[in-house]
């Protein structure tokens, strides 16, 4: 009871950092736009994922919520959810069998729209649940790992329904990958180590959008920052922005601080872990904690301290060098901070919350397959954002708007 | 004679900033990829085109140059091309009719491709010259002005070859439109007026690639930024780092220096200039002159001072007020400075070089339109760019290749 | 008994960021500088100081410890000091009274040297306790604000001893004060609220060594600085680094987040509360309470709801806005966060562990008054810090060295 | 005639970036705080410095002027001064010889108050002509490499009247030191090469006021900065800053651009020479052209091609690596661009003035030395640029006044 109480404060503190998801359940609650759905979703559970859950109830809709993360999880607010009528199927902490257990709970609602939030509970249900797939009408995808996932399938054809790309609008790019990753993980790195960045070594391994939020804030916090990057065209953008790039191998040896943003699996080995400085601190920022390699480290130290910090492991290597894994290489900005900014998931959220009005609308006419965000739900939260904030913009000139649009005027 | 050795320094100077586009001529002149095609352009007769123009050269091309710009051309290069075998029409200062005079002789080799900067090449060739049309097989587009107006063209499918969209590349973006009209941007500012730029208030109209490079420099040098926008969601991006966001009308009063960016017309207009400080200094950074309205502000000034400086000009308000117009409103990096760096169009002509190269290989199976400079040709270029300047990334293992390509393993 | 464990541990880790401390209490055991003295301190009690007691006491000194703010101290680092012989007095949470009884607790040891953050140690001593006066040799103080009193003090000839301002060295203002600050200050804002400080106005209220520390912090977070300040230099200089300068009464109702870092009092009161937005975040990084005026915000308000987030309190203002004030005005840093990183403290407290040895050696030769930290302290700490981090600096060639000392040669 | 009137053009343009000295000038006209005072002064003979010679000259001094650098008279400045009935001892061009006959021509005045730019006319006053000795009530110097002398002469005693270093005002360092050398450096450098700074390695050799201000503009055009200092604070500081510190024997073939800025000779010698890149750029901007060693570079070359751009002269070493010298080694930003923009001079300029009507009635009380600028000088200036800008400050309530002059409130 009390605990759903602390939950509660926790959900109006989130809301009011939304401004846009507010003005989109208003909207909701008078259209109801889900009238006689179920929605299956598989998400942080946090304070914001409860305003989100909160429009979508809004506008009529059904929704089993599963965590997309066993470790993020805030039970108060899991607890409060319970109160909005959302069957919850999430605790802090569970261990894997009781992750896929929870998502498989969450799809027993039979869904007709899915959210998922690095393609776990998409992936459940084309291998195991596969009876429910044709009651499923699309559904979202939150994240960079999920999307990679969902393509390749999409490439295999073992897609069944059509998926948006909420991780790929220009709004969640911005707001979340870059802004709000960029901060929460600092945040998280500070609050597990209290160390100062300023005039500490940070190698950022992925310079996509996470990885450029990284590597700016690691910078606006006084740090040197080394990038590492597999794709060229990333690579040279980095040089340009002044960041000094290098491969891993060759950063291994220079850091203080490791933040891996990458996506992949094994971008900090063991190849790379005897080459640290002592102190060394590793933090994963990538959806799954597969960017360290954790049983490598745990191979080659000698000695284990858990807990030396809130959320930091102490691994001692045979030499005497320790290395600070924090969050255990799972996602430190939710493990050691608090995730994304309400303000970011404002953005990303009340994305989905249109996208997903958008296939109840549009999906007879979608083949299986990854879509795009309709550009018109970016600009919509972009705009309704700027009202928020009191910020003004421009309005085109009818004499603009024509030039825009002709190709015959030149040099004159 | 002494001009064109004059001519022949400068684009020597310019060559040892171009090492990919070196290497991509090397492999041209072993391939001769060009043998027997004639190549009519319009572009900026400046150093780092006469390189391009070596390189496809040395790849068996015959071409006829004109300028892309009445006042760009830096006549000692000029000269110096017509010892490459070059037709060169173009000379610094012409007027209108000169200026399409020298369009229509480069037109007059009859092209198998077409290279344009602007796009009005590619217009003249559809409206005087359509005897030539049948002949060309396709050209390449530099600037986002250019592409606006070939994709309007395409709409009305009024265009009668494939396009390449030159400008929307990757490396192109970052490097031409955001470092280099960046750094060229605050160039041409410093060498016109020599202001001191920390502490001013520097407004930018447009926050496009372009846009947001002008904003980095001039941040960069001190100065507090307020951007203009019509785009909801450039704006909002904007705000999030952390410049002050407002509608031109209201930014007028504050700026000490203006800089329009946004490929549109009039985006400073007589509403705008007559609330503005004395001694407010205007530039414009698009590539067309029609983004401050100069009539307007001609109309408006009692009393004209030209020349007060290099590349700047004066016009005083009845009350008194100074206004400064630099470059009289056109690109003040290519007339107040040198244009963009060399080692910047080292990657953007590198990628119309190859482009050109892509054409010929695939433009039967072309339909006409605008298309995309393929990813390999970015990749590529990127590679050897990072190649020239001593910097190694990262490489996939298998596994990590195979994890990418994998949809199957999720949270464990 | 556990409590004093936690302590430890949580010293052992502040102790790894703190290797100039290391290296100087190594020297203090084998040279031990401080045999048979007595010190009162008034400081933070904190892991890093515990560091310090820690050198100090190798020395030879017996010490006896007050914490220097109420809200400050570490119960289970006071606990873990008990074992390492250090007279502690100090508390989490303790009243007005309390705070001065552990003062005159600490003095009671009938000190040698004083060490001092913030002055009421020192204050207390010149009124409370005179008759000690006569066996002090003199002190060391911490902070800005305890400086400004001890100045005062002296001009009023009622200083009676010699006190070091550790808090004018170089190395202390560019660690503690710029970088220190600067960082704990948002991240103590940032655990507080986790609010998204890219795009938010963020207004600083003083210029000072603290104040650039803090709106470098925020601007490289993303955010939107205004600079209030009183002194001219210092607001142009704010100006010249792009900051946007403005009295308070006209950035109170720009500002999303305030952070006061002046060392006077009421910079925000009763008149700038009510001109604040929905939502402002009120902080205070300045060494005393007085800087926010919590008593006119307390009248303003319609209610006030406690605890809305960790260190934070709600009070609603009669037409429902909400000002939202962190630590109740006190120190941000310290309350919300965990005051500045051990690497900082390093510096700062190496500084006054040498500065209590200049004393003992020189204090015959010394007037009462405020002393400089003498500028080989300074850069022998330096040194040590840089030879810690493994970084490199040049030394001059005789020929240089030469240079420097002759004014004869000129422009040849 | 035609070339005193280029001359007056330039001077009214650099008098509109100049109010306060305008405001000063004004004050002078009316008050005439100098009448009958006779002014040696060796400055750089520009459009700024004639504003500063018509507010002295306002005031009611004759004045004599001659060049502190052989390279930086802007001629057209020279003939229109002598408009204004200042005896101008200058040329742009001159050999050593002519250089200290124009010193020499302009000590006949036989000065009351000299000012000094590098310390030439003090020294040549205190080494030849010291039969005008007993007639100098005082002076300025304007460089940090003129105290360094002044403060070795008066260690010497062989300094005969007070000085008064304007160097060393905060408005001064702050303006002049960081901000005007910063901008105007990296504009020398794009001048000349028009290099994109963007992704470049920039080594910058001191970081003093001037050299951290020439970083901050390098970052802030997107380089990668290398920091070399002697100084262990300073160095540590650059740390924290985030940059890369390094020797220079490591920095050197590091870098693609070199900065020198330390006021100290040799500081990249031949042994730096020969590690060097290919392209790799050479510039000075301390005050005298002996930081790079010019000829141990002119020894190392097989070859030299000078002007291969304006202000840029190649030496290609045996290995076929060229290495670009830029303005002979002498400073950058008056050789290769325009030095200080006016906005910046205004306030060194304006401290200078004022600082002579300090040193007029105070001189009496003065012993020979060098002495600051008094502050009020500084807060003044600092008062008049702030409102030229139209940017306000806060000033102290009765309450805070009194609480910064008590030291008996304390923690409450």
């Amino acid at each position: 009871m009390e605990i759903a109480e602390a939950g509660e404060r926790r959900i109006d503190w989130a809301a009011r950092a939304m401004p846009v998801l507010h003005a989109v359940g208003a909207r909701f609650a008078a259209e109801r736009p889900l009238d006689g759905l179920k929605i299956a979703a598989c998400l942080h559970v946090t304070a914001e994922t409860a305003v989100l859950m909160g429009a979508l109830g809004a506008g009529g809709a059904r929704i089993a919520l599963a965590a997309s993360n066993p470790l993020s999880t805030q039970d108060d607010v899991a607890a409060a959810l319970g109160d909005y009528g959302i069957a919850v199927h999430a605790r802090a902490g569970v261990d894997r069998e009781t992750y896929y257990r929870h998502i498989n709970a969450a799809l027993d609602i039979g869904p007709d729209i899915v959210l998922d939030d690095g393609c776990d509970l998409v992936n459940t249900l084309h291998t195991e649940r596969v009876e429910l797939l044709p009651g499923v009408i699309g559904g979202c995808e939150e994240t960079t790992t999920g999307i990679i996932r969902l393509r390749q399938m999409a490439a295999e054809r073992a897609l069944r329904f059509p998926m948006v790309a909420v991780n790929d609008t220009r709004t969640k790019r911005m707001f979340d990958n870059r802004y709000g990753t960029g901060q929460s993980t600092v945040d998280g790195i500070m609050r597990a180590t209290n160390t100062l960045l300023a005039g500490k070594t940070v190698v950022v391994a992925g310079f996509g959008y996470c990885g450029r939020g990284v590597a700016e804030r690691a910078k606006g916090l006084g740090a040197r920052v080394i990038v590492t990057e597999i794709d060229p065209v990333k690579a040279l953008d980095a040089t340009l922005q002044g960041y000094d790039v290098r491969p891993m191998a060759a950063a291994a040896e220079l850091g203080d601080v490791f933040v891996t943003v990458t996506g992949n699996r094994d971008v900090i080995r063991g190849e790379h872990l005897v080459l640290m400085k002592d102190g060394a601190i590793l933090a994963n920022a990538g959806h799954f904690d597969v960017e360290i390699d954790v049983r490598a480290l745990e191979g080659l130290a000698a000695a284990v301290h858990r807990g030396v910090r809130p959320s930091t492991d102490e691994y001692v290597l045979p030499d005497g060098r320790r290395l600070l894994l924090l969050a255990e290489g799972r996602l430190v900005n939710l493990t050691a901070a608090e995730g994304h900014p309400a303000a970011v998931m404002d953005m990303s959220f009340s994305a989905q919350a249109l996208a997903v009005t958008w296939l109840v609308r549009e999906h007879q006419g979608l083949e299986p397959g990854v879509y795009d965000v309709p550009p018109e739900v970016d600009t919509e939260v972009a705009r309704l954002k700027l009202d928020a904030a009191g910020v003004r913009v421009d309005t085109l000139t009818p004499d603009q708007e024509a030039y825009l649009h002709s190709w015959r005027s030149g040099t004159a």
